[in-house]
């Protein structure tokens, strides 16, 4: 069919579940494959807090600079609280497994919760600012941003599905061609900034703010840039994506990720505010600053910008590889739907990717595809999850006492608690902007992953076969054959009819005297001496006669089982079905849920 | 369920077949459902002459009155020859079986296409009409006017599915106050007229045309006026549809309807003509005569536009009665799909009801509900089938030469050439302006109709129980119960596997070796001593193991029919079903079509 041959040709042919070892990065694809989302947000994060500081005005940007050297020692800590994650939980460390081994069942689910919104907002916050990337260097396409979003979410679909593996090789070139580009950009405005090279423009307009300087403000500012540390648990998360040593290689891509991250998201803010670029609606930050690098129409202010642009769709990547991989530990756990746990053709978790991507899209149609308006919903979750997972390990070192256990759980405590006072901060200042969606959605979540595991446990209870008498009877039943007429269809069920029961009826539907004569002479020829039921029907309906005598037998046998027989011919194309009447749909439809009912096609096939 | 429910509070209750006798209509309200159609073209047919003369500038405006006269000639030819057939086919003589009687399969095919097309036409139009008289009398309705002749269709079809008495019922009381309104305003005027009450108005500034007055421009608008006649033929297709004595009552009605329809259509060309109306885009030419006679803002000017509304909303009701019934006539036929032959709760044809509505609502959407578009499209029907029919009617009386054979057979002959010529005279003139459209459909409609009857006809010799044996014996069949795991839902269907075949086989698909081993120490204590088949499946594809495995059996025993016995549980509410995998249905679409299959799933119910 031509549906297979199209998924054949998108997704490639299916791989067999022994490959699947082979499946696994080194240091240098993993790192490209979990750089990028970590990396990507030196692309927002500047502009993120220059938006908010300007609302108290044009001079209050210098402010950005204090803030991102904050922004660094927090990064500083999460990076050695998530070394020691790794070195605990080298077999798969996430917010989720953490809290649930440490933490209990509930912390855990608030984990999860938090880490699945996150990387649904990982992936619309990241297309969206990849998208600006392009808008800002072409402003034509400026009207087309969603489309182009929604184009990005569904070509990072596909590469999913096809699997892992390949997802490696696609990822590696852009994330190190991005982190070059960026790191001449930076070096470049810098020395050309202490040789004085740049003729500084016109001094900005000075524009006054609409709000003071509070520490309110600058907390929210502070806030907003926190988005850069979104991503960097990603490589905890997988650590058994990883060629072993996978330890070994996760913590060594962890701390590379927090080095090149600083330097790029300090290099950035020092040179905006060098330049003293202040925040447009159609242009992002990172464009006017490569702009006045390199000069507006030069190769390289393209490339940066196409740089950028990949690194963005890409990074939603990550999410694609952790949003799957959490939903089959938690459906495993019987917490969310089974369907997640299974791998499609190619090994990957094709349920999980198909629900990322459509939940990222609908958020990138809601949002207009706009960044700004986006990540006051996505750090919550982010440093819910940080926090929740640096307070399991402090329990996880007290607990297992290893080698210089203390100073481990020191570390991991100081983690908890700065992490912790910033979820309370982003969470206050960010709250009327959108949070208070996030804070919301969590709680339903929990509750609503509580209710599939009680659904699951109550099924496995009913299904148990505790107590059950191993060596059962047959099941009473009796065989019924519905006919409407006689032809080679019908005997051939008739047929069929007797190989299962030697005392199986045939059932007519009476809605025409005058057919039901014709009808019986013709039987009694045909029948071959097997009982006839008919059944009148003053409405013409034959599900509603069907029922009526359904209701009568089974009152008189309630532990029988009927089984219905349907003669159907199946015509030799599908367009000549739309030329006979479905009864047996019909049929089949009514009896889908009724007990003690089995309703069996018996299918008799036309040639033309 | 609520589906269900609201079906019947639209609907009304289900009629038993034995009340069908009763749902017949006496002339009155026979007058009523047939007439609609037919005298409602007074509403439009006028302006439709001249919508065409004025491109040859105002002044040409007077050739409408000759025209008119014309048209009623051959109005008075039509009529005179469908009293005929109503009197040689009292049991439904419309083109479709007056074709087939007389001059063959394929005439009748041209007439039933040529005729269903007409109807679907004959709603579109009467709607889009109806909605200009609307739109005419309230102008800020204008921009809405597609949406209300869709809510229109949508009226007229509930309406028509509850059955055809109530139908009657319905439309007795607009017919009759639209005829009344217009005899009012007609005589009104042309009293007010001839005692010279009327002020004449400032002479309408002389606009010089686009084009000559050619023989062929005046042909044009002869052929646009023809559209009076449609809806004429309706009552001899529906002769059982009335009380006994069916005949002669529907001949009364044919000529009271050619009567009136002369009346008001004559009357308002030359009321309009008197009046010197001039098309206009937002406005009708009935609603400004209506002003010119009853004053712009009189409740006389609103209740004719009021009733043109209604009977032209109504108007499409004949076609609601005729496509259904000439469906049904042709499925009988077996050139239709049969389900155009079911009746549904309420006697009425559902399916034919159904198709109608939303072919017309289409064709509404399509031409932006513009009467004047749709116009050249719709003729060209009618006047074939008149052809037909009057030349069936031909053969009909020199074949069975009743009293005064001759005479009748001449009528008819005449009947023939003048619609005859009509159809040249508008498939010429109009094929530019659509009536090409329908030219090309009839063809097409009657190709499809022959393809469908030849596979009925293929069907029918496939399934024929000629040269079959009687007495045939079982068919041999094997048994297998697809399992994935122990639970009380595949104990029962062991229970019921071993009640069809005590040679049932169990079958499990290894997906992970692990699982394999778990499941086969299972086996042994619950299987019952059943065999058990293991098969292979390194791409984890449960439905592409089962296959191989069937491939192989059916190479052994082609004769054999194999019986795939699924365990399934049922959840207690409907969106736990999401919750499990849909593995049964997977299964079942994979071998839905496949020969000597047949698969049964016996359901467990849980409770909660």
């Amino acid at each position: 069919m031509w549906v297979q041959a199209l998924k054949r040709r998108l997704l490639g042919r299916p791989i067999p579940t022994t490959l699947e070892k082979h499946e696994r990065l080194g240091r240098v694809t993993g790192l490209a494959v979990f750089a990028s989302d970590a990396l990507s947000s030196s692309a927002y994060a500047t502009e993120e807090i220059f938006l908010i500081l300007v609302l108290a005005g044009t001079a209050a940007l210098h402010t950005s600079v204090p803030i991102s050297l904050g922004i660094t020692v927090l990064l500083a800590i999460v990076v050695t609280s998530y070394r020691q994650t790794i070195l605990a939980y080298p077999s798969a460390g996430g917010a989720y497994i953490v809290s649930r081994e440490n933490l209990g069942t509930y912390p855990s689910l608030v984990a999860g919760a938090a880490l699945l919104t996150d990387y649904v907002l990982t992936v619309s916050v990241s297309v969206a600012a990849g998208i600006a990337a392009v808008t800002s260097a072409v402003p034509a396409l400026y009207p087309y941003r969603v489309e182009l979003c929604l184009a990005g979410v569904a070509l990072i679909t596909v590469a999913n599905l096809r699997g892992v593996r390949e997802s490696g090789r696609v990822f590696a070139v852009p994330t190190y061609a991005f982190v070059g580009s960026y790191v001449l950009m930076i070096g470049w405005g810098i020395v050309g900034w202490l040789r004085g090279a740049y003729v500084p423009g016109p001094p900005p307009a000075s524009a006054p703010g609409t709000e003071e300087l509070t520490l309110f403000l600058a907390l929210r500012a502070f806030a907003s840039g926190c988005v850069a540390l979104t991503g960097i648990e990603a490589v905890s998360n997988g650590v058994p994506a990883f060629r072993p040593p996978e330890s070994r290689n996760a913590r060594h891509v962890v701390v590379a990720l927090g080095v090149i991250l600083v330097g790029l998201f300090v290099g950035i803010t020092v040179l905006a505010n060098v330049f003293q670029l202040v925040p447009l609606e159609q242009e992002t930050i990172n464009s006017q600053l490569a702009r006045r690098v390199f000069g507006s129409d030069s190769l390289l202010y393209y490339v940066v910008q196409a740089m950028t642009m990949l690194i963005l769709v890409l990074a939603a990547n990550t999410s694609f590889a952790d949003f799957p991989r959490l939903s089959s530990f938690m459906a495993r756990d019987r917490f969310m739907p089974r369907q997640f746990a299974n791998r499609g053709d190619r090994l990957a978790f094709s349920n999980g990717i198909i629900i990322l991507a459509v939940l990222s899209a609908l958020l990138l149609v809601v949002f207009r595809g706009d960044t700004h308006a986006l990540i006051p919903l996505y750090a919550v979750g982010v440093f819910v999850s940080f926090t929740l997972s640096q307070t399991g390990m402090v329990r996880f070192w007290s607990r297992e006492r290893g080698p210089r256990w203390r100073m481990r759980a020191v570390l991991n405590a100081v983690g908890a608690l700065a992490t912790g006072i910033v979820t309370l901060i982003i969470a206050t200042t960010k709250f009327t902007h959108g949070a208070w969606i996030v804070i919301l959605l969590i709680p339903l979540i929990v509750l609503t992953l509580m209710s599939i595991h009680r659904h699951y446990a109550n099924v496995a209870d009913q299904l148990s076969v505790e107590g059950a008498e191993p060596d059962q009877p047959p099941v009473p039943h009796m065989v019924l054959v519905l006919i409407g007429d006689v032809h080679r269809g019908v005997l051939l069920a008739l047929r069929y009819a007797r190989a299962l029961s030697s005392n199986a009826r045939a059932v007519y539907v009476d809605t025409d005297p005058e057919r039901t004569r014709r009808f019986e002479d013709r039987w009694g020829k045909w029948g071959g001496g097997m009982p006839l039921v008919v059944l009148r029907s003053p409405y013409r309906s034959v599900v509603g006669a069907l029922l009526e005598y359904l209701n009568q037998l089974q009152a008189h046998a309630p532990d029988h089982f009927v089984t219905i027989i349907l003669p159907e011919f199946v015509p030799a194309r599908w367009w000549q079905h739309l030329l006979h009447n479905q009864t047996a749909l019909l049929i089949k439809g009514a009896l889908l849920f009724r007990r003690g009912v089995v309703v069996v096609d018996v299918p008799y096939h036309l040639d033309r």
